[in-house]
Parts: structure tokens; C-alpha cells; sequence
């Protein structure tokens, strides 16, 4: 993931406009052109929007240092204080990066227990970073011979054992690539080119990702570390042009909007603008808010403490206002070096996983409604799905009556049944006013789910 | 720490009686002879009965495997086959339990920030282990030359640095030492000779234990591993006659009971007994449940997943019944080799502390009741301090409505007043029955305290 | 180089005559075409036949098992017993050669020294593995990222930091450079083709060589690694046309002849055929024995007894019998890891200097003799300079008479003035028979070389 | 071994006279009391003068950093420079001595070939470091948890292994010990009391020395590291009293001369005063002339190049000198941390075995002579035995006459009969004048022996 620090997102471009459902029938047949005038033209896959939830897994060999964050390496050469100290205070003076791969063991790296975890926690769909900007790669490349997790530290083709783990849990698994490499000297060279040469890409960027894809299949190919060149030199409307037309994921895979400067917001499957993308109103193209529950870090933080994790109240937040703006959220756990996630991201998956058991039916397959939060309760935020609306309550209302306002044109005419999701029986409801309608609550001790209740209004 | 697999508590001895409360006035001037009457006529410092709540901390060498539990060394030794199959797959052969010491780095300990944490869990005492069964000094002792933590691993003085923070926070601290050391071969040729010699206790332990009272001056010497042998040959009187007449804590320190075969719950300051000790009824000798968040390890477990660490609730209950049957509780927590207290042991130790910030006025200074659980609502305990009684209400009431048995004498000739602490407002009451009372709770979205209320029932 | 067991060097094609000097004339302008025919018409530069005496030096990732050889990876991997035994001894379970890397320190590494001591021993040129088997690259490749000396292991430009010593020594540097890549697997699935496919070499080889070439301008390129696949995979004649045409080293390198299947012996500056090539006859084309002092490995091996050691008369007697049939010698020398010449080396290497010291005159810039040792005593090898002819005596003869057949024609009707190199004063002969001549040499307790005495013999 | 920089012997006391044979008598029952007079009676085993020649061996966990010399540790906490720089290139900050003990592996220790090599070398004994200031012990050593070789590096038992082979070969088995340890923390308390507490000694040092001398029974006693204390603080005379009246070694066992300030050079079976003690002159009690062959260590260093090893024209000098001034020679090797000797040292060894096969008749069982050396020509030094004198001959005598004057008396009233060892045939001598005798060597092409040739002079 880009280094939130110094990559500011400019936003000047996007048009929020409500809009309808989005269009996501059966791709027909139909072959496009290496042009984005073309390639826009494809209408993403169903599987994907109907997800919404995916995880997200940051892990390398900047698992090992597991300090400060997954940009460890470029902040160390970087010269920022705190990686320079900490490697001062622990490491012989010449110590190199690439030293540490060989204790990135994976000596408990389970894949099934990780596929179960994810699938309890509701997730349906799983992005590993098979190569971050380190170029250390989690599957045995061709074109990264001993820079890679089978040739050193983990001793195994980690894509593929998590693929297989992945998809036998009934999961949809898909794949980060980072473009660009921060220290590879083929493209520093042709950087220091200002990319009129294109040594790196034709030699080893675009192998290797139709190796991947020829290997593993994913059904998402997250891209990213694209933003130093435009997209002619990463050749991505080529690449993409084979993806859609020739590669053996052609029906099913999606990506992401990273392919140069200026395509993000603007090309790809989905967008993901900038990282832990979250704007909060309606979005008219398919969107990703992926975000990470170490608030600081993507990758494993030995050093992170309690208050940098999201809460799980700060999920559902999160959630909720990503999927009431037609997003999806990816939400990235950083596993250990060993290949353990902590307890601290298992509990926070776990209680996800229970919210959903009860109020799931808000979220998956849903669409945006016409408006996404209430005008008066604003931490109220709507789904919709066939002739109901969701309004997820963040917070527990005053009294126990919830008033409402966008909601009205619901009631006026109608006479809607209300439910709490996981409680049984309807609630009362009444005007306030001309524009407001107020909605009685359940003794809060009889109530099933501990946090974030869903009300589906039926007309 | 015992392995509880294979160390079973014969608990046939304790009387549980109802008594009064545990004098802890002020110890007056007076000499101990080495004999266990003598010594058990010591009155515990007051200090101790106070606090109700320690933390435990079990650091050493095994957190470099962190596999298993703090029992690595021997279980492994012992062909337990996780073990056995463990060190296959990821050492060379002749590997040796010494070489982990390397790896025990303590890079990121930060005494300070340990000490904080604990204060703010609302501990008042802190316990660390100085020295565990494998012998590693965590202090460097004259007594295990390259065999501690200044000499290897951390090349710092774990004991001397946690001290000083741990004071610095306001906190009490001690110390726990094991007697015997697994692998020791002079603790193994004494216990060849069936303890007829005592090369190991002379030349070792007892030099070993006076060194840590003198430079560290603990106020808590939590002996363990003591079980193969008797007190005699461990020179425990001898020792501890010393150690409350002449050392620098004989007016503060106090001790638990593990000094011999036969001395467990017999003898010493306060009774541990077994480990997780926890009886459910009245003790009348002060005892402590020395208890761990991770249910199945002491040290840290980078494979422990969620499901084996107590939840705030687990917690809260154990603290409950504790307190009202007379104990402190010493909650241990094993941080990693790097110095971390993970986050999920974290989160237990805020939440715990947030649940006294509101309702610690029932456990800190108080003394158990003359019942310690209701006989009708079993899941609420009771303590008792000036004239209230504090009853602390394990689950939520059902339709918020808690009937009561055992506190019946408290409402019979008086009209005592309740309040939810945390909340302000007297609670309704009213007789059910000439057994029962019942107790009307408040709205549960308007109560401060998330889990385990406490009712003050004050005369 | 390879492993002398199996690759067994098939001699067939060879005719061994008489010839004259070789001609070493300065280069003409004229430019080469990419096919054998052209390329074997270059006149060989000069200073190579003059140098007659150089150092190989195989240093490597090899260098840190350093046991058995610098075939080590390929020897485990195969099932070698001893090797398998080791690794399973010694190294956990998955261990791979590439975590071998961090260790290789290079940390006494002092290119000064060596290129002193390479002086010393009399040398004029020094050849170093810029890259062997295994991949790894003692230079910054751009094609070879994180696989290379300064990513990992020594954190330097092996390749640049000799270079420097050993030119800055007055002596000639040449870089050895293996095609072929055991394990890369860009070369495995290009082989798996049967080579249909060149990905390995258009994408890594060519632009390597060119990279080497462009850096560090060798005068020496000592190819290996080809006998897997023909030249025509390899591209090796339009490399060599663009080595001899247009790199910068045009005019000064030579080259060897491993360029794929077919060539040595064939093609080629010199020829090396196969390993510690050393036919004992004339060559009429110009060769090299590239031979090693450790008789059974080319890397460093710490279980090297004494006895693998070629002595130093037995250098001398490889070194006379070499250059008297028109070889030039190149002697190798394994370094350790950290980057010592094992005082047995420098003692064979300072033996040679000393002895060059009084008799490199019958060495340097020699051409073969007609003859190449003598019929009689077979242990007398000859070369010649201006008008004399030197003969390279290389075992004391009994009673300290000399008796020569070959040379005869020398004295038959001249009297020749004979000199013992490093002693004063001409020596006494006298036709022994018709067919022989006998010399006597001095009393042996006033001669100054210790071994391999040289006579001078002057028309 | 003391490091010679900075300990200078101070040679004031001893008195070099000319004296009879050793008297090396079987020893006759008798008990010695704890004092020196007594203990300076016994008479030493005859084993001990008839070897001459034995092998030191200086291992331990200094063969890890194998850089500057055995006393790394001290000189490097010391703040010597080199050291200093040499751990602040190559390690982390904080790296402790100890942490190097785990990459001690001994891996290809072969004691078999080890003594085969001794014997080759044609010693008759060998003195192995059982444990050096460092305090690190070869043995597992029940004073010595978890800083020894069994517990750590090696995973063996050195000082048994190899004692096994070295008898296995016929070689009598000895042991340095070190009674100082610069770093034992109980040691360094014992110092700080001006050695008025002895709590290093009587916990640790005696209990070690009689577990070392019941467990291998070795041949000699090879004690140092005792010049900062008295022989009182050590406990020597006691000791000495209990090895030499009921230890199981009491009737071969010798001991060396360091056992306390002012021990050396008056006490014990045989002096070695300083290192390197090479008077030049006879000493009228049994010594020792303890030297290493790579002159700047007697621990391996990495870095030692050729010219700081002696060759072995220099070790046959110094053998000569010893045995001709009535003392022992022990010859110092140091092995690789991985257990190699390396071919430097084997070479030196195996020439000196060479040398031995033809000249040892003048060495073993040998007696100091009436003269030491040649007034005339002083690098001919002289033994005897039986009726025979011997004259080694360390320089090839100019133009085939030696020149000697020293021997006269034994020419005048006899006609001796001279041979050269390893050659056949009576030498011719005559009488230069009153003083010189003058002896005709043969031509030095037909002599056996490469270097320092005996005479064997016989009435």
C-alpha cells in the first residue's frame, strides 16, 4: 500500500452523484482494445459488488523487522530517525534489508486455519500481497530467483498454499502485485531514464503477472506502486487488454484503478482512489474502501499498541458508511513473520463475523439506497434490498427512540413493519413532525446484537 | 509455574470455614525461629491483603520458542511429541534449549510503559519471574555467570530496570524464584543422592535468594518449584528466619507457601496451594489465585489463538469470586522475547481497569462478607467494607429484575440503601417472599459499568 | 568450473605438432562477424602469451558451507551422501543454500593484500568468479537483485574493489562468468524447451556480460556454464562480435573457449578444454591450465587436509611442464567467507615467487622449445627466449650429472655456455655418447633455489 | 596463556647450573602435606622427561571470533582498538561474548584424526584448554550450567572425546585449567575483597579441578590464570596434597608451576615460568618451554597471515635449544571453531615428524649433555644418551665442514665414531688446532634429513 504519509490524494475530479443499482449482470462475449475508452467499457463481474466484505493480508518481509510499518525498508534508506535508530541500536552496522528474508520462517503458518478464520468472519473474498514494493515474492517466480518465499524464509509456494486453503473455504481469492520495487535496480535505471527505457517492465513486470494469473487464477488482481510513471510505461492497457480478453480469469477477474498516474478514480474495475478510501457519500462507480485495522500499519507492528487498532464499533462504522456509499471494504490484517494473526485482529474479525450472523442480510448483496445516512441522526446509514430498506443505528438512541428524517417518504403513505434484526417483533413508530418520524427501541438488556443495530423497514 | 498436566493438588487439608476478617495491623518487633510454628505466627503486612489485585509476569528464555508453554525446555526434554516435532522441523539437530537465549532480545522493552499499563488495569502489586525453572537469572547473579540476562539476550537487568518503573508508578513490587532448575546438574546430582546432599541449595539457592532480597529488596518472594523435595533440604525455615528478622524487607515482604513437599497450603504468608487456585468458598488463612489470561501457558504463546485467553468477563467473574472468598488474584500476563505485552492482553488489562474505575471501591480494602454468593443468584458475590456490602452482579438480571437470597438479614429491620455504583440514584426493592428479596436495575442503555454491576448496600 | 567427476573431457579432435611461436602481433583494425570462421581469425593480444602466469580465485556463496566444493549446491541437491549427511547434521530441516548468503561476510576482506600477495607470487594476471553456478554475483547486478555481493552477504562491489587493488598492483584483471545458472529458473524452463525458448538468455545473460564488460572492462572473460546447450543458444558469437568490434575492451580481452557445446577446444582466444588441462604435448593453439592448489576443489573447504594440497614441487612441475608445451598456467586459490587466502595458499603462492624470483627468466615472455622435454630424462622441459634455451630441471640429478638427449643438436657444433639460474659461473659438459650430453652441476649445498633448477643454455 | 604483552617474568631467582640427569626414579609411597616444602619433594614420573615433545591445544569460544588472539574478550572490554572497531563493524550494539558460544559448532571435530596427526607429529603427549579465563568449560562441568560445550556450541563432550582418541592412539592425555576467569562474577567479588572472601574458589575452582581430575584422570595438570592471587587464596598446597596422595592420577599425574603469585619458577612438578620460556641455558629443575607455532596466538585467528607462523626450520631450532637446556617442548595448536587444525599447522607438525622419524633417537629419552651448545659454532646443540652424544646441527655447515670446539674432550683420547642420522657410513673428522675439531659432512644431495642434521657422536 502507498505510504499514507507523503501520498496525498487529490480529489478535485470525482462527480458524487446518486445513482441507481449498479449493472452487474453476466458478462457477454466481447473482446476490447488496449485503450481505457475500451477497457472502461467492461461491466464488472457480479460476484464482486454482491461481497462486499474481503480481507486484506500484508505479509513479507517487512513482516520480519515488524517495526514501524510495511514501508520499513524506504523509511530506514529514507533516513527517517526512528528506523535508522532502531536498526543503530540492533544490527551490525552493514546489515542489508534482504538479510532478514531468512527469518521470515512461517514456521506456523496455517492457511486452513486462516481461510476458516476469514469465512467466520464473514468475509467472502481474500487479497494477499503477492509481491509488495520490497520485490520479495510469495510464490516462486521466474523472474525473482532467490528473492522469493520458496527459495528463502518460509521454504514454500505461499500464493499457492494460501489459494487452495482460500477457495476450499467456499472463499473468492485474489492477489495485491505491486508494480514498481523500490531498490530493484532495473527500475531505477529505468527511472534515472525518466522511463523512455522500459527494461523492467517488458523483462519483468509484465511476465510475472501473466505468470501469476496464468498460475493461480485469482479473481482479483489489486494493483499498486504505480503512481512514479504513467501508464504507457507500465503497459497496463495492454496487459489489461489480454486479462479481459485471453487470460484464463477473463469472466471473473476484477482489478483495481492503480495503472499510472492519473488512472486512479478514473480506470480499473473498482476504484480505490487513495488508501482507506471512505468519502462518505455516494460513489456512481463500483468503489473499495480498504483500510486497515492497525490504524498505522499494513503489515505486522510487533510495537503497535491497543489504541492503534480500530475497535469493533470502529468497523461497523466503517463498514457501514463504506457499503451505504456502494463500496466494498477490504479490511487488511498483518500477520507475524511465524504466519500467526494475532489475537487482537482475530477478536476484532470474530466479532465482525458475529455482527454479521445477525445483520449480514444489510450488507451482502445489498445496494445503495437513494440516500445513504439520515439528515437529523446522521449516524444513521441506509442499505437497500428487494423491497426493504436497512438503517444501520451506530449508536444505541437516547431514551431508546430513534428519530429519522430522510427515512420519512417511507412512512408517509405507507405503513411500514419495522424490525430490529435478531429480535423478534415489530417496532412502534410515530410523526414527530411534518418531517420527522421517531421509532421505538426494545429494552436494550433484550436485545441480541451487542453493537450497531439494523432496522429493516418493509413497506 | 507447575505444568498443570501432570502437578494434581491433593486438596485434602483445608478447612473452609466462615471466619472474621484478616488482622493485618501493623507487625510488631519480634524474633522467628527456624521452625514453621515460629514462622507461622508471623502477621502478614497489611500491605498485601489491601491490594486484592497483583500482576504476574513470566518472562524468560521460553519466550524465544513461545511454543507450547513456559514448560518448553522440559516437555521437549521429556519426547512430548509437539515438542519434539517442533524442534525437527525448524532446528538443527543438536540444537540446545542455551541457544534460544540469543534470540531472547528484549529490543523493545520499555519498563515504563509495562508499568503504566498495569496501573491503569488497576493492579497494586507486581510480580515478575526472576528466575523460572530453567535457571535463567533475569538479574545478573553472581550465581549463574553467563546464564542471565545481562550476560545474554537482553544485556540488561530486567529485575533492577522493572523495579524502579514499577515503584516509579506507585506500585508494589516482587519477586518470583524458583527453588529447583530442571536441568542444573547439581541441583540433578543432589536429587540423585535423594537429597542427602545439598551442594545445590548451598553453593546456589540460598546465596541466590539473599541476593535478590538484598539488591532488589522485594516485598513479594513468590517461591515455586519447590514439590521434588522437602523444605529441609531447601533450608526454608533456615532462610526464612533470615529473611523476617534480619533482611532489608522483613517489616513489608511477604511470601506464598511453596518451600517443600508438605508445605503448600500449610505454611507461609498467603497459601497458593495449586496453581488457578480458586475454591469457590471461604479460605481462612489470606491466599492468593495466581491465575493467567492465556488459559493454557504462563509464558507467551505466539500459537495461542483467541479462544485460550479469558475474556474481560472470565476475568471479572474470577476476580469476584476471589476477592469475596478471602484471595488476592495475581493475574499473569507472558510478554513476547522482543518486550511486548501483546494487545489482546492489553485490552483485558484496560478493561478490567475501567470496570474498577467504576466499581473498585467493591474490591480494593475490602474484606470478604460472612457469605461469599448468593444461595438463590449464585453468580453474585459479595464483599464488605465500613458498613456497606458490595454485591457484584456476575450477568445482567432477567427483565432487569434481581432476586436475592442470602442478603435477606440486611433488609429485614432496616431500609438499606442500594445504588448501582456508577450510576447515581437509589435502586426500588421489595421483599418476594420471607426468603427473597428483589432488586429493580435501571435501564440498561443508561448504565455506565458495560459488564459485572456492582450493588452498594449500605445500612 | 566444473566438477571434474563427470564432466569427462573427450580428447579426440586434437592434433598435437610442433609449431612455431605463436603470434601475438598488435592488433588491426578490422571488424568480426558473428560466426566462428571470423571470430577465430582475431590474433590473440599479446600480453596474454608474455603473462604465462596467473591467479583464479572462486569465492562465492560455496565459500560458506566450504565443504566439499563449490559444487555444494548442486552436489546436495543431487543426493550426494556426504552433503545430505552434513546438512541434515548440521541445518534445520528446510534450510536452502540462498540462506548460506547472510553469512558470506567478507568481513577480513582486504583486496590490497590479495592483490600483494598475487604480485609476490609472481602472477600477471587474476581471474575472480564474478559469478558462478549458483547465480549469486559478486557485483551490484541490475539483473541479479538481491542475489548479489552488496545486497547481501559482504555489502560490497567484490567485482570493483579487486579490480581496483589488482590493476592499482601493476597486474591484468579478468572475470570469470558461468552461462549457465543451476537452479535459476528462467534457465530451467528455457531448458525444459530443450532451448527452444531464450528467455534466460536475452533477458539476464547478454545484458549481464555487457554489464560486466561495460564496468569493469576485463581484460580477461573466462566463460563457463555452456555445456548444457549449443552456442547458438548462448548467442555466443554475436556477443563475441560485439566484445571484439565494439566494447570497450575490444583490443586487450581475451577470451576463453566455453561457449557452448562444441566449442572448447574449437573455438576461442585460448583454449582451456577441460578442467586442469595439461596434455603434456604442444598445443598449437593457445591454451591455459586452469588448475587448483586444493586438488579437489576450486572453492575454499574447511575439511581440506594437508595431503589435498598440491606442494609447491608439484606446482613447479605443472607450471614447467605447462609452459614448456605453450600453456599459460592459471592457479587457483579459494578464499575463505571472510575473505582470507589460507596461510597454506600464501606458502605455496610466496614458494613460486621466490622461485620465480631466480628463474622466471626462463618463464616470462618464453615460447615453447621445439621440443618440449627431454627424451632422455623426461623430467627436463624446455623453453626458449632470444638465443638460449632454457631447460627447467626439475628433480636434483644423482651424483650431479645431467644427462640430456633432446637438447644435443644445441651442442653438436657450438659450445654453448651453460649457467645454473641464480648461481655464477658456466657449467662443464661433455658428450656422453653419440646420442647424449652430459652436464654437471654444482655442489648442491651452494645453489640457490631450493627446487626445480633452470639451466641456461646459450648458444 | 597469559598474554605476553603485558605479563613480563621476572627472572631473578633461578640459578642456570650445569647438573646430572633428571632423577626420574619410580615414586615410592609417601604422603605430602599441604605445603610446599613437602609437595616440592616428590619426585616427577619419569613419563614426563622421556616425551619431550607434547601438543597444546588452546579451543574454546575465542576460536569463534578467532580474531587477535585467545584473550579477545579481555582486549576487547579492555577498549584495545582493534578489537573494539573489529565488533563495532561486524556486530549489533549490544552483542555480548557469550553469544558467541552458540556458533562454537565444532562440527567436523574428528578427535581420531586429531591424534592421529599428533602422533604423526611425533608427540608423546597433548594438553588440551579444558576451560580458559573465559570460563567457557569443554567438559560439561557440574560448576559450569549452561556455559560449557556440552550445553552449548559443540553439544559434546570435548575433554572426554578427546581423551579417548588421544589414549586410543597411545599419546598420554593432559589439561590446562584456568584458575582465574575474568568475568565470573563471583571471582570478581572475591578480587574486590582483596581476596579475603574465597567464595570463587571453594564454590566453584576446587570442586571443578577434582571433577576434572576424577572424571579424565589426566597425565598432566596444566595450571594458569592464577598470577592475581596468592597460592593461599587458590587453595593450591591442598589441592596439590590431595592430587598427588589420593586422587586417582596420584602416581603419574604432573603439574605445572602456576599456582599463585610467586608459585612460578619455585613450585610444582616442572616450571614454565613465562610463556615461551626458552632460557638458552640449562635449568636444574625439569621445565617446560610451552610456545605456540602462529607466534601472535595461541587461540586460531583468521586473520594470522604466513609470516607470523614459525617455520619449521624455526621449530626445529627451538626444540633443539629446549631439549639440549633440559626442558620439554609443548608445541600450541589452535583449532578452528568447527574443530579443523589447519593445514599450516599440519604441515609444520608433520615435517617435525618427518625430522623425528630420522633424528628422534636425539630427542626421546635424551638427557641434557654437559654442555648445552657449540662455543665455536653456537647453532649446534647437544644431547646424550647411552654412550652417545648428539650435535644437531641447525645450519648446513659452508662448504661441507663443521667446525666444532665445545666437544673436543670427546675426540681427544678417542676415536669416536661419527654418524649423520639417516645416513649411512663413518663422517671423517680431524683436528683443526689444540681447541677445534673439524668433521666432513657428505654432499648434502645424498643426505636423508631436509633440515638440522644430528651427529651422532659415540665413543
Amino acid at each position: 500500500m502507498k505510504n499514507s504519509i507523503f501520498i496525498i490524494f487529490i480529489f478535485h475530479s470525482l462527480v458524487f452523484i446518486k445513482c441507481d443499482n449498479f449493472q452487474t449482470v453476466t458478462y457477454a462475449e466481447k473482446r476490447f482494445e488496449p485503450n481505457w475508452d475500451s477497457l472502461d467499457s467492461r461491466r464488472i463481474p457480479n460476484w464482486y459488488d454482491e461481497s462486499k466484505i474481503g480481507i486484506f493480508i500484508h505479509w513479507g518481509v517487512f513482516s520480519v523487522p515488524s517495526f514501524g510499518s510495511e514501508w520499513f525498508w524506504d523509511d530506514w534508506k529514507s533516513n527517517a530517525s526512528d528506523y535508522v535508530k532502531y536498526m543503530e541500536k540492533n544490527f551490525p552496522k552493514g546489515f542489508s534489508y534482504q538479510e532478514f528474508a531468512k527469518d521470515f520462517t512461517a514456521e506456523l503458518f496455517d492457511p486452513q486455519k486462516w481461510a476458516n478464520l476469514f469465512k467466520k468472519a464473514g468475509a467472502k473474498y481474500v487479497v494477499l500481497t503477492s509481491k509488495h514494493h520490497e520485490g520479495f515474492t510469495l510464490w516462486p517466480s521466474k523472474y525473482s530467483f532467490s528473492w522469493n518465499a520458496k527459495d528463502i524464509g518460509p521454504h514454500r509456494d505461499i500464493v499457492g498454499d494460501l489459494s487452495k486453503a482460500v477457495r476450499g473455504a467456499g472463499l473468492t481469492f485474489g492477489l495485491y502485485h505491486s508494480l514498481y520495487e523500490w531498490f530493484n535496480p532495473m527500475y531505477l535505471s529505468d527511472k534515472a531514464s525518466h522511463f523512455e527505457s522500459k527494461e523492467f517492465v517488458t523483462k519483468k513486470i509484465i511476465p510475472e503477472m501473466e505468470e501469476l494469473i496464468e498460475n493461480y487464477k485469482p479473481s482479483v488482481l489489486w494493483s499498486d506502486g504505480d503512481w512514479e510513471a504513467k501508464d504507457s510505461y507500465w503497459n497496463s492497457t495492454q496487459f489489461l487488454a489480454w486479462l479481459y480478453n485471453d487470460s484464463p480469469v477473463k469472466d471473473t477477474v476484477v482489478v483495481n484503478d492503480r495503472w499510472g498516474i492519473d488512472t486512479p478514480c478514473k480506470h480499473g474495475d473498482f476504484y480505490t482512489c487513495s488508501d482507506r478510501f471512505d468519502p462518505g457519500v455516494l460513489v456512481k462507480h463500483k468503489w473499495e474502501n480498504a483500510m486497515t485495522l492497525d490504524t498505522k500499519s499494513w503489515g505486522f507492528r510487533r510495537d503497535a499498541p491497543l489504541e492503534d487498532y480500530l475497535t469493533t464499533q470502529e468497523l461497523l462504522e466503517t463498514l457501514a458508511r463504506t457499503v451505504s456509499c456502494g463500496g466494498n471494504i477490504l479490511i487488511n490484517v498483518g500477520p507475524t513473520k511465524e504466519g500467526i494473526i494475532a489475537p487482537i485482529f482475530e477478536e476484532r474479525l470474530l466479532e465482525l463475523g458475529q455482527w454479521l450472523n445477525i445483520n449480514g442480510e444489510a450488507i451482502y448483496e445489498s445496494t445503495p439506497w437513494i440516500y445513504q445516512n439520515d439528515s437529523l441522526t446522521s449516524d444513521v446509514w441506509f442499505t437497500t434490498k428487494s423491497n426493504s430498506v436497512y438503517a444501520i443505528v451506530l449508536d444505541w438512541p437516547t431514551n431508546n427512540i430513534l428519530k429519522l428524517r430522510t427515512v420519512k417518504q417511507l412512512f408517509v403513505d405507507h405503513n411500514p413493519c419495522i424490525v430490529l434484526l435478531g429480535n423478534s417483533g415489530k417496532l412502534d413508530w410515530k410523526f414527530l413532525s411534518e418531517l420527522d418520524v421517531q421509532i421505538v427501541f426494545p429494552d436494550k438488556s433484550k436485545v441480541k446484537s451487542e453493537r450497531a443495530w439494523v432496522l429493516k423497514i418493509t413497506k
